[in-house]
């Protein structure tokens, strides 16, 4: 982490005396990797993005961008499976509810959607690092020479001392979250399942055959899930709380744009009064698995 | 468009005394057809999203989601390359240097998104809705029987008469967008160009034609090869801007994570002095293509 | 209003190969006449901030920042009333339920607030440009020799003809909007009401002798009565939408701040079941008036 | 702080199973102590707003939002002036130009002052709460008897051990914060400065008489005297958070206003090409002092 500044609410003022930020009087340039504008050439990660188009998909493009390489079939399955992870989950997250009621005034569509953005706080998928911290803690006992469900045993109860739930478990609603299972099967099938997702399943295990005094089993949820499939593909914390913003964008969309198609303006928006009435459940075609 | 409401900032009033929304006393349940949430299911238009996870692509999902069925093969291809087009564009939107400059402030990573997401107004990618309208009023010029090129010829005559440049054309730096060239490439290919490209083509050869006074020859832009191609898939307008912004957020997140990686904490950013580190021109490695 | 760019996406672009926007290459400065800053100096709107501190009040200082020049003192008095006039309506407004919904996430204040703001679209407080025009459509027809009140039910008709509530108009849930009656009353007692006030109240009477076929009479609401005395301030619709943003802002923040210190985090927001449990209704000392 | 919540991601669920949030299957009512709505009456913390109207001020008004009272006449001065001291700082911290940025696209109005309140992040004006802390781990040490020199020498060589800045002290341009000042010097004639200021005056002392190793003498600025001053006016934190941006609404909205009268659409912003041509300095009539 970068030290802290010397000043606050000054540097900008450097352009009013025409001095440079950084000391000196040098015209530093400061560098980007990301993307090269050419005349009609547009190179994303030294990849042109016409080139890009047609050859990878929206999810590997993604990781090529936020990671600087293109993701192995493998890889690039499972970003495909963990950006559909988290698409939406109904109209009644926080989020979405942010979203539906700037939409209800008349707002644009991306003010609907930068309202949603917001509100991925503390407790709303916003808690990878703490996941991944808690993980890396029980990886280091490991390393020390500690057996995996020990290690799993001693950070939950490291936890529990603190009155606190371990990062990446629980879920009111689902006893098994699905979103999680398939990631994790999936991870074992395309071999990348690794130490992360070893040591989340580990706790998962040691949680089911100890349940808390209020005999709560509290499942791994897709928070935790997300936090250790990146842990195992060598993602950051930073890009991994980039996927969970990407990978919701289209669902606060596809709200605030329903939101606005079927119900009137400045509506009263009460979460516990809605139902669903789209399509009934049905499986995806033979010839697309 | 819905009725203009009958009361301002009031509607929100009637918890206060228990008074349902939308006449008459009862409870009324509003209703979503998006995703339906069951105990340990979770259903995207019907489909369990751990089935669509392994299955479909994230930009397949993306379609699933906000236009209500899995899309074909082609059409999955052509959303996958809209959804890589306008990933990012360099340093230097305004809408990246909005989230550049959130980020040297060490605000949140959503806060840096958001504020990026804000930056897309009339002007930026936001202009897809006048662009429809445009190659709309082309296309019923050639219902009342006009052909391809004098219905182009008429509409582009009337953005002159109204001193504006078409909408989708233009590109201070591109004389000829290589997205947008692609987009068309691929539509053609995957036999998905009707009558939108069609049109858009067509004006752009009468701009190619015809100069304006300052003989200048404006290409079709990504904006407007995007409008086109939605037109000729039948993704409405507002679902288009949900695409720019969909497409743009990874770029913006990727902008606003690299500000924190690499530069220094409430430094001004100069949009003029940067420079690009990153990969030479590479290509994709032949197995992928 | 500024001609169209001719360029979409690209401007941005000049800064990799150093071309300055704007024509011609010399180094153009581009200018604020707002806040200069000096060493040791701050100069908004050339009056020293320290010296404005202590002997202009927060809402003269806004007064001043926006249109250019210190009130008189009747006019910072109503600029005073205009602004605490729209600081909050509750806990059910769209734009506060969505500034509270991302404070139970766990968010930061600065993010509720920017949800909060998000939430002033075309319905809820950000018509002043509508009711505006309204008025002076009116106005016109009194210039042109039209009594005051012919002139009003001319304007009105028109937006019955049109199915449309004249902009400024209607509360569900009030029948005399007391914020905009006060702001009448001080406006007169001032002696600043002029022909944008004397218009909107010949409308309320039209409107009241001449009920709609529901039978509604429609009171001037708050974004009317705002709308009208920016007029005759001479406030321009582009500042008078600033004053509502500014205004409710210490609503929103206080909201905010509410949920999170009362409140368990992630919690489903019902609007429909919050019961108020402030102080009873009290009375200004008489010291104070 | 609250405790985590056990579950992310689905108490908003409950809603489709209709079951209510807290436990239990009562209709729990949820409190707010900040307005209250009748009809035709508005209630802000018990008193009527169109009383409160013509008699407080918008800054008094605040006060008795967020805190819950009526200010004291000097307390009420102090609160106009902190809200002065912040509302703007020109055109270049990285808030303003995040507003700018977003008010080139044709972004909304409220679209860029969100933006802008989106950059206070942890370096530029919210870190309120590291100064209160630094102050009063001061305050605790003079509270078991160390002088108010020796303690504020104390918590100085603590952050310089741990190689950091105090917060609330150091200013790239200004030498001498004069909003700081200002602040400082009217708490004293008020009769308001208590422990706290005279906390930060001391640090300040001990800083000019020890400059660090680069021979800077930090002044206090205006983050950390606005910290002081809420700490002597029993301000928590999270008040004084909201006060900062209050406060700066008013200048991000006049930036992104004139960025949108005098500036061309989708210009590149550099903030170092720019320079004042608002009003020479100037005074304040004498009839307002």
């Amino acid at each position: 982490m970068k030290p802290r500044p010397t000043e606050l609410d000054a540097v900008a003022n450097d352009a009013v005396r025409g001095r440079r930020t950084g000391g000196g009087g040098d015209r530093d340039l400061w560098r980007t990797a990301l993307t090269q504008i050419e005349p009609n050439k547009i190179l994303m990660r030294g990849y042109a993005l016409d080139e890009i188009m047609g050859r990878l998909t929206f999810g590997e493009a993604i990781y090529l961008l936020l990671v600087g390489e293109i993701p192995s079939p493998s890889m690039g399955r499972l970003m495909e499976a963990l950006l559909v992870s988290f698409i939406d989950h109904g109209a009644t997250p926080p989020s979405t509810l942010a979203a539906r009621n700037t939409a209800t005034t008349g707002a644009s569509l991306r003010a609907c959607v930068a309202a949603g953005v917001l509100g991925f706080g503390r407790y709303h998928g916003g808690d990878i690092e703490s996941c991944m911290q808690f993980l890396d803690a029980g990886l280091a006992l490991v390393r020390q020479g500690t057996n995996l469900r020990q290690a799993a045993t001693t950070i939950v109860q490291k936890c529990r001392d603190n009155g606190e739930v371990p990062p990446g478990f629980g879920h009111r609603f689902h006893t098994r979250d699905p979103r999680a299972a398939r990631l994790f099967q999936m991870a074992l099938e395309l071999e990348i399942e690794a130490e992360h997702i070893q040591m989340i399943r580990a706790v998962e295990m040691v949680l089911h055959d100890h349940p808390d005094e209020h005999g709560r089993t509290l499942p791994v949820n897709i928070d935790g899930a997300i936090a250790a499939l990146c842990g195992d593909l060598g993602i950051p914390p930073t890009i991994a709380d980039a996927l969970f913003i990407i990978s919701r964008v289209p669902g606060i969309a596809a709200h605030a744009d329903e939101e606005r198609q079927r119900q009137q303006p400045m509506r009263q928006i009460d979460p516990k009064d809605h139902t669903y009435d789209g399509p009934s459940e049905r499986r995806i075609p033979e010839r697309r698995k």
